[in-house]
Protein backbone atom coordinates (compact mmCIF):
# COMPACT_ATOMS: atom_id res chain seq x y z
CA UNK A 1 0.00 0.00 0.00
CA UNK A 2 1.29 3.38 -0.85
CA UNK A 3 0.21 6.91 0.91
CA UNK A 4 1.17 9.94 -0.79
CA UNK A 5 0.56 13.65 1.36
CA UNK A 6 0.37 16.35 -1.15
CA UNK A 7 1.43 19.49 0.18
CA UNK A 8 2.33 23.42 -2.07
CA UNK A 9 5.57 21.88 -2.46
CA UNK A 10 6.00 18.25 -2.53
CA UNK A 11 4.20 14.79 -2.91
CA UNK A 12 5.19 12.88 0.23
CA UNK A 13 5.06 9.59 0.05
CA UNK A 14 4.79 6.44 2.69
CA UNK A 15 5.88 2.98 1.58
CA UNK A 16 5.81 -0.33 3.57
CA UNK A 17 9.63 0.18 3.17
CA UNK A 18 10.66 3.75 3.37
CA UNK A 19 8.81 7.52 2.73
CA UNK A 20 10.08 9.56 0.06
CA UNK A 21 9.51 13.37 -1.57
CA UNK A 22 8.44 14.03 -5.37
CA UNK A 23 8.59 18.25 -6.42
CA UNK A 24 4.86 18.79 -7.55
CA UNK A 25 6.45 21.01 -10.61
CA UNK A 26 8.72 18.02 -11.92
CA UNK A 27 7.01 14.77 -10.77
CA UNK A 28 4.16 13.09 -13.46
CA UNK A 29 1.67 11.25 -11.10
CA UNK A 30 0.83 9.61 -13.87
CA UNK A 31 4.24 7.29 -13.94
CA UNK A 32 3.00 5.83 -10.86
CA UNK A 33 1.04 2.40 -11.73
CA UNK A 34 -0.14 0.94 -8.21
CA UNK A 35 -2.96 1.99 -6.06
CA UNK A 36 -2.26 4.89 -3.91
CA UNK A 37 -4.46 6.52 -1.08
CA UNK A 38 -3.48 10.38 -1.16
CA UNK A 39 -4.77 13.61 0.48
CA UNK A 40 -3.93 17.18 -1.27
CA UNK A 41 -3.98 20.83 -0.29
CA UNK A 42 -2.74 21.61 -3.67
CA UNK A 43 -5.74 22.44 -6.17
CA UNK A 44 -3.45 22.10 -9.40
CA UNK A 45 -2.26 18.32 -8.36
CA UNK A 46 -5.71 17.56 -7.90
CA UNK A 47 -6.91 18.35 -11.13
CA UNK A 48 -4.39 15.87 -12.92
CA UNK A 49 -5.18 13.18 -10.30
CA UNK A 50 -9.04 13.35 -11.22
CA UNK A 51 -8.30 11.46 -13.96
CA UNK A 52 -5.91 8.70 -12.69
CA UNK A 53 -8.24 5.79 -10.89
CA UNK A 54 -5.19 3.97 -8.98
CA UNK A 55 -5.21 7.72 -7.05
CA UNK A 56 -7.83 7.48 -4.54
CA UNK A 57 -8.56 10.63 -2.58
CA UNK A 58 -9.38 9.51 0.86
CA UNK A 59 -10.25 12.78 2.78
CA UNK A 60 -13.96 12.57 1.96
CA UNK A 61 -14.60 9.78 4.84
CA UNK A 62 -13.21 12.13 6.96
CA UNK A 63 -15.91 13.80 9.96
CA UNK A 64 -14.99 17.83 8.31
CA UNK A 65 -17.79 19.29 11.03
CA UNK A 66 -15.11 18.69 13.63
CA UNK A 67 -12.68 21.28 11.81
CA UNK A 68 -13.57 24.25 9.84
CA UNK A 69 -14.55 24.36 5.73
CA UNK A 70 -11.08 25.96 4.69
CA UNK A 71 -8.82 24.03 7.00
CA UNK A 72 -6.26 22.12 5.20
CA UNK A 73 -6.97 17.98 5.34
CA UNK A 74 -3.66 17.39 6.25
CA UNK A 75 -3.97 19.69 9.06
CA UNK A 76 -7.24 17.48 9.98
CA UNK A 77 -5.54 13.80 9.21
CA UNK A 78 -2.76 14.79 11.94
CA UNK A 79 -5.19 15.66 14.28
CA UNK A 80 -7.13 12.07 13.71
CA UNK A 81 -3.59 10.77 14.56
CA UNK A 82 -3.45 12.17 18.24
CA UNK A 83 -5.91 12.33 21.54
CA UNK A 84 -4.54 15.44 23.24
CA UNK A 85 -1.53 17.82 22.01
CA UNK A 86 -0.09 20.98 20.16
CA UNK A 87 1.01 19.93 16.76
CA UNK A 88 3.53 22.07 14.74
CA UNK A 89 3.26 20.75 11.27
CA UNK A 90 6.46 22.55 10.12
CA UNK A 91 6.72 22.50 6.15
CA UNK A 92 6.39 26.00 3.71
CA UNK A 93 3.57 27.07 6.21
CA UNK A 94 3.86 26.50 9.65
CA UNK A 95 0.29 24.74 10.73
CA UNK A 96 0.33 24.84 14.49
CA UNK A 97 -3.30 22.80 16.06
CA UNK A 98 -4.87 22.01 19.37
CA UNK A 99 -6.84 18.97 20.34
CA UNK A 100 -7.90 18.49 23.56
CA UNK A 101 -9.47 15.48 24.79
CA UNK A 102 -10.68 14.15 21.57
CA UNK A 103 -11.77 17.37 20.59
CA UNK A 104 -10.27 19.93 18.17
CA UNK A 105 -10.20 23.23 19.60
CA UNK A 106 -8.51 25.20 16.42
CA UNK A 107 -4.98 26.41 15.18
CA UNK A 108 -2.99 29.27 13.50
CA UNK A 109 -0.76 29.16 10.14
CA UNK A 110 2.83 30.65 10.85
CA UNK A 111 5.01 31.24 7.96
CA UNK A 112 7.84 28.12 7.05
CA UNK A 113 11.48 28.63 7.43
CA UNK A 114 12.13 29.52 3.87
CA UNK A 115 9.30 31.69 2.84
CA UNK A 116 10.15 33.66 6.15
CA UNK A 117 13.86 33.92 5.55
CA UNK A 118 13.15 35.48 1.80
CA UNK A 119 10.54 38.22 3.69
CA UNK A 120 13.49 39.50 5.69
CA UNK A 121 15.72 39.80 2.56
CA UNK A 122 12.72 41.50 0.90
CA UNK A 123 12.22 43.96 3.50
CA UNK A 124 15.99 44.72 3.62
CA UNK A 125 19.12 43.69 2.44
CA UNK A 126 20.42 44.33 5.64
CA UNK A 127 17.88 41.66 7.22
CA UNK A 128 19.41 38.86 4.54
CA UNK A 129 20.58 36.32 7.37
CA UNK A 130 19.86 32.48 7.74
CA UNK A 131 18.45 31.76 10.83
CA UNK A 132 20.01 30.70 13.63
CA UNK A 133 18.92 27.57 15.35
CA UNK A 134 21.21 27.39 17.78
CA UNK A 135 19.89 31.12 19.22
CA UNK A 136 19.34 31.19 22.86
CA UNK A 137 15.68 32.42 23.76
CA UNK A 138 16.22 33.47 26.47
CA UNK A 139 18.02 36.37 25.92
CA UNK A 140 16.98 39.18 24.10
CA UNK A 141 19.12 39.92 20.81
CA UNK A 142 22.53 42.09 20.32
CA UNK A 143 22.75 41.10 17.12
CA UNK A 144 20.71 41.33 13.55
CA UNK A 145 20.80 37.35 13.02
CA UNK A 146 19.44 36.68 16.18
CA UNK A 147 17.20 39.94 16.16
CA UNK A 148 15.36 38.23 12.79
CA UNK A 149 15.73 34.66 14.18
CA UNK A 150 14.47 35.67 17.99
CA UNK A 151 11.47 37.48 15.75
CA UNK A 152 10.72 34.34 14.38
CA UNK A 153 11.10 31.60 16.70
CA UNK A 154 10.82 33.54 19.89
CA UNK A 155 7.50 34.72 19.09
CA UNK A 156 6.03 31.17 17.81
CA UNK A 157 7.52 29.76 20.88
CA UNK A 158 5.82 31.63 23.47
CA UNK A 159 2.30 31.34 22.25
CA UNK A 160 2.89 27.44 21.59
CA UNK A 161 4.19 26.50 25.00
CA UNK A 162 1.21 29.00 26.75
CA UNK A 163 -0.89 26.23 25.73
CA UNK A 164 1.27 23.75 27.93
CA UNK A 165 0.23 20.80 26.32
CA UNK A 166 2.04 18.18 24.53
CA UNK A 167 3.98 19.16 21.51
CA UNK A 168 4.42 17.19 18.61
CA UNK A 169 6.43 18.23 16.08
CA UNK A 170 5.85 16.76 12.34
CA UNK A 171 6.63 18.18 8.57
CA UNK A 172 9.46 18.56 6.73
CA UNK A 173 11.54 21.18 8.92
CA UNK A 174 10.54 18.96 12.11
CA UNK A 175 13.87 18.64 12.93
CA UNK A 176 15.32 21.91 12.59
CA UNK A 177 12.58 22.64 15.17
CA UNK A 178 13.41 20.29 17.79
CA UNK A 179 16.56 22.71 18.68
CA UNK A 180 14.00 25.07 19.64
CA UNK A 181 11.15 23.22 20.85
CA UNK A 182 13.24 20.75 22.95
CA UNK A 183 10.62 19.32 24.88
CA UNK A 184 8.83 18.43 21.84
CA UNK A 185 8.13 14.56 20.47
CA UNK A 186 8.67 14.60 16.28
CA UNK A 187 6.61 11.94 14.69
CA UNK A 188 7.43 12.56 11.06
CA UNK A 189 4.96 10.20 9.31
CA UNK A 190 1.59 11.86 11.86
CA UNK A 191 -0.45 12.94 8.94
CA UNK A 192 0.25 9.35 7.48
CA UNK A 193 -0.93 7.89 10.69
CA UNK A 194 -4.09 9.92 10.65
CA UNK A 195 -4.39 8.28 6.92
CA UNK A 196 -3.85 4.59 7.76
CA UNK A 197 -6.78 5.20 10.83
CA UNK A 198 -9.08 6.35 7.66
CA UNK A 199 -8.09 3.74 5.88
CA UNK A 200 -8.33 1.06 8.23
CA UNK A 201 -12.27 1.90 9.13
CA UNK A 202 -12.97 1.98 4.87
CA UNK A 203 -11.15 0.41 2.46
CA UNK B 1 13.93 73.13 12.09
CA UNK B 2 13.52 69.93 9.86
CA UNK B 3 13.68 66.92 10.89
CA UNK B 4 13.85 63.78 8.61
CA UNK B 5 13.83 59.96 9.68
CA UNK B 6 14.68 57.99 6.75
CA UNK B 7 13.51 54.12 6.75
CA UNK B 8 13.36 51.43 3.75
CA UNK B 9 10.55 52.85 1.87
CA UNK B 10 9.86 56.38 2.78
CA UNK B 11 11.34 59.50 4.43
CA UNK B 12 9.23 61.38 7.22
CA UNK B 13 9.62 64.88 8.40
CA UNK B 14 8.82 66.69 11.10
CA UNK B 15 8.31 70.80 10.80
CA UNK B 16 7.46 72.62 13.41
CA UNK B 17 3.63 72.69 12.03
CA UNK B 18 3.49 68.62 10.75
CA UNK B 19 4.63 65.30 9.69
CA UNK B 20 4.64 64.12 6.62
CA UNK B 21 5.80 61.13 4.45
CA UNK B 22 7.72 61.13 0.77
CA UNK B 23 8.67 57.94 -0.77
CA UNK B 24 11.93 56.73 -1.24
CA UNK B 25 11.53 55.95 -4.66
CA UNK B 26 10.12 59.15 -5.65
CA UNK B 27 11.23 61.97 -4.03
CA UNK B 28 14.12 64.09 -4.56
CA UNK B 29 16.29 65.32 -1.20
CA UNK B 30 17.72 68.35 -3.49
CA UNK B 31 14.75 70.05 -3.83
CA UNK B 32 14.75 70.87 -0.31
CA UNK B 33 16.80 74.15 0.28
CA UNK B 34 15.62 74.38 4.50
CA UNK B 35 18.90 72.20 6.57
CA UNK B 36 17.72 68.84 7.67
CA UNK B 37 18.60 67.12 10.24
CA UNK B 38 18.46 63.56 9.08
CA UNK B 39 18.92 60.02 10.16
CA UNK B 40 18.54 56.89 7.81
CA UNK B 41 18.94 53.36 7.33
CA UNK B 42 18.53 53.62 3.72
CA UNK B 43 22.10 53.01 1.95
CA UNK B 44 20.65 54.17 -0.89
CA UNK B 45 19.30 57.36 0.13
CA UNK B 46 22.30 58.07 1.98
CA UNK B 47 24.77 58.36 -1.15
CA UNK B 48 22.40 60.70 -2.84
CA UNK B 49 22.70 62.53 0.98
CA UNK B 50 26.57 62.78 1.09
CA UNK B 51 26.65 65.62 -1.33
CA UNK B 52 23.55 67.75 0.29
CA UNK B 53 25.18 70.15 2.44
CA UNK B 54 21.87 71.44 3.75
CA UNK B 55 20.95 67.59 5.09
CA UNK B 56 23.09 66.61 8.45
CA UNK B 57 23.44 63.60 9.61
CA UNK B 58 22.86 63.62 13.17
CA UNK B 59 23.38 59.78 14.55
CA UNK B 60 27.58 60.41 14.65
CA UNK B 61 26.75 62.27 17.67
CA UNK B 62 24.91 59.17 19.40
CA UNK B 63 26.94 56.66 21.78
CA UNK B 64 26.63 53.58 19.70
CA UNK B 65 28.27 51.78 22.20
CA UNK B 66 25.04 51.16 24.23
CA UNK B 67 23.42 49.36 21.42
CA UNK B 68 25.28 46.63 18.46
CA UNK B 69 26.69 47.41 15.23
CA UNK B 70 24.29 46.81 12.58
CA UNK B 71 21.23 48.16 14.65
CA UNK B 72 19.79 50.91 12.48
CA UNK B 73 19.92 54.55 14.08
CA UNK B 74 15.88 54.71 13.98
CA UNK B 75 15.81 51.99 16.75
CA UNK B 76 18.50 53.77 18.34
CA UNK B 77 16.84 57.06 18.16
CA UNK B 78 13.90 55.95 19.51
CA UNK B 79 15.24 54.18 22.75
CA UNK B 80 16.96 57.73 23.57
CA UNK B 81 13.86 58.76 23.88
CA UNK B 82 13.05 56.66 26.89
CA UNK B 83 14.16 56.17 30.31
CA UNK B 84 12.20 52.31 30.44
CA UNK B 85 9.64 50.30 28.14
CA UNK B 86 9.33 48.37 25.16
CA UNK B 87 9.03 50.17 22.00
CA UNK B 88 7.21 48.29 19.17
CA UNK B 89 7.89 50.45 15.77
CA UNK B 90 6.05 48.81 13.46
CA UNK B 91 6.70 50.00 9.70
CA UNK B 92 7.94 47.75 7.00
CA UNK B 93 9.73 45.95 9.70
CA UNK B 94 8.73 45.71 13.29
CA UNK B 95 11.33 46.54 15.46
CA UNK B 96 10.90 45.78 19.14
CA UNK B 97 13.38 46.74 21.86
CA UNK B 98 13.34 46.51 25.42
CA UNK B 99 15.31 49.50 28.06
CA UNK B 100 15.05 48.92 31.43
CA UNK B 101 16.24 51.62 33.80
CA UNK B 102 18.40 53.54 31.15
CA UNK B 103 19.86 50.31 29.95
CA UNK B 104 19.29 49.00 26.00
CA UNK B 105 18.37 45.05 26.64
CA UNK B 106 17.91 44.11 23.39
CA UNK B 107 15.59 43.72 20.72
CA UNK B 108 14.42 41.45 17.81
CA UNK B 109 13.09 42.07 14.25
CA UNK B 110 9.66 41.02 13.08
CA UNK B 111 8.10 41.44 9.84
CA UNK B 112 5.62 44.41 8.86
CA UNK B 113 1.90 44.10 8.11
CA UNK B 114 2.38 44.23 3.99
CA UNK B 115 5.41 42.25 3.73
CA UNK B 116 3.74 39.10 5.56
CA UNK B 117 0.64 39.53 4.10
CA UNK B 118 2.40 38.91 0.87
CA UNK B 119 4.43 36.17 2.47
CA UNK B 120 1.21 34.05 3.49
CA UNK B 121 0.09 34.89 -0.03
CA UNK B 122 3.19 33.49 -1.74
CA UNK B 123 2.77 30.28 0.37
CA UNK B 124 -0.75 29.57 -0.64
CA UNK B 125 -3.33 31.44 -2.68
CA UNK B 126 -5.55 29.74 -0.19
CA UNK B 127 -3.86 31.76 2.29
CA UNK B 128 -4.23 35.06 0.45
CA UNK B 129 -6.60 37.07 2.87
CA UNK B 130 -6.01 40.47 4.58
CA UNK B 131 -5.26 40.53 8.46
CA UNK B 132 -7.95 40.63 10.67
CA UNK B 133 -7.32 43.63 13.69
CA UNK B 134 -10.53 43.14 14.87
CA UNK B 135 -9.64 39.32 15.92
CA UNK B 136 -10.33 37.81 19.53
CA UNK B 137 -6.58 36.75 20.71
CA UNK B 138 -8.00 34.91 23.49
CA UNK B 139 -9.63 32.33 20.84
CA UNK B 140 -7.82 29.87 18.89
CA UNK B 141 -9.56 30.49 15.14
CA UNK B 142 -11.75 28.08 13.68
CA UNK B 143 -11.39 29.65 9.85
CA UNK B 144 -8.45 30.67 7.29
CA UNK B 145 -8.21 34.74 8.03
CA UNK B 146 -8.34 33.85 11.46
CA UNK B 147 -5.48 31.24 11.31
CA UNK B 148 -3.13 33.54 9.79
CA UNK B 149 -3.99 37.00 11.83
CA UNK B 150 -3.86 35.13 14.88
CA UNK B 151 0.23 33.15 13.23
CA UNK B 152 1.05 36.30 12.62
CA UNK B 153 -0.48 39.03 15.76
CA UNK B 154 -1.03 36.75 18.52
CA UNK B 155 2.74 35.30 18.51
CA UNK B 156 4.07 38.98 18.41
CA UNK B 157 1.90 39.98 21.34
CA UNK B 158 2.67 36.79 23.47
CA UNK B 159 6.31 37.41 23.48
CA UNK B 160 5.73 41.31 23.95
CA UNK B 161 3.90 41.02 27.09
CA UNK B 162 6.03 38.33 28.65
CA UNK B 163 8.46 41.28 29.34
CA UNK B 164 6.04 42.88 31.59
CA UNK B 165 6.67 46.29 30.48
CA UNK B 166 5.42 49.68 29.24
CA UNK B 167 4.29 49.27 25.30
CA UNK B 168 4.96 52.27 23.47
CA UNK B 169 3.85 51.68 19.87
CA UNK B 170 5.10 54.08 17.13
CA UNK B 171 5.74 53.91 13.20
CA UNK B 172 3.19 53.62 10.35
CA UNK B 173 1.19 51.20 11.54
CA UNK B 174 1.29 52.08 15.05
CA UNK B 175 -2.73 53.05 15.03
CA UNK B 176 -3.39 49.41 13.40
CA UNK B 177 -1.38 47.61 16.45
CA UNK B 178 -3.32 50.00 18.98
CA UNK B 179 -6.66 46.97 18.28
CA UNK B 180 -3.84 44.53 19.43
CA UNK B 181 -1.72 45.91 22.04
CA UNK B 182 -4.83 47.64 24.03
CA UNK B 183 -2.84 48.76 27.11
CA UNK B 184 -0.12 50.48 24.51
CA UNK B 185 0.62 53.75 24.50
CA UNK B 186 0.66 55.59 21.11
CA UNK B 187 3.85 58.38 20.30
CA UNK B 188 4.02 58.33 16.62
CA UNK B 189 7.02 60.53 17.40
CA UNK B 190 9.26 58.63 19.06
CA UNK B 191 12.27 58.65 16.84
CA UNK B 192 12.08 62.59 16.50
CA UNK B 193 11.86 62.82 20.32
CA UNK B 194 15.76 60.86 20.49
CA UNK B 195 16.98 63.16 17.05
CA UNK B 196 15.57 66.53 19.17
CA UNK B 197 17.34 65.02 22.09
CA UNK B 198 20.83 64.73 20.41
CA UNK B 199 20.32 67.81 18.25
CA UNK B 200 19.42 69.44 21.80
CA UNK B 201 23.15 68.66 22.79
CA UNK B 202 25.20 69.07 20.23
CA UNK B 203 24.16 72.27 17.89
Amino acid sequence: MLLCDIGNTSYHFLSEFDSFKKDVKRFDPSEVKHKIYYISVNKKVEVKLKNLPNWIEISSHLDKTKYYKTMGVDRMMALEAIESGIIIDAGSAITVDVKRGGVFEGGFIYAGVSAMSQTYKKISNALDYEFNFDIDLEKLPKNSQDAITYGYLKTLYCEVVSHKMEIILTGGDAQKFTKIFKEARVDEHLVFKGMQKIIFNFY
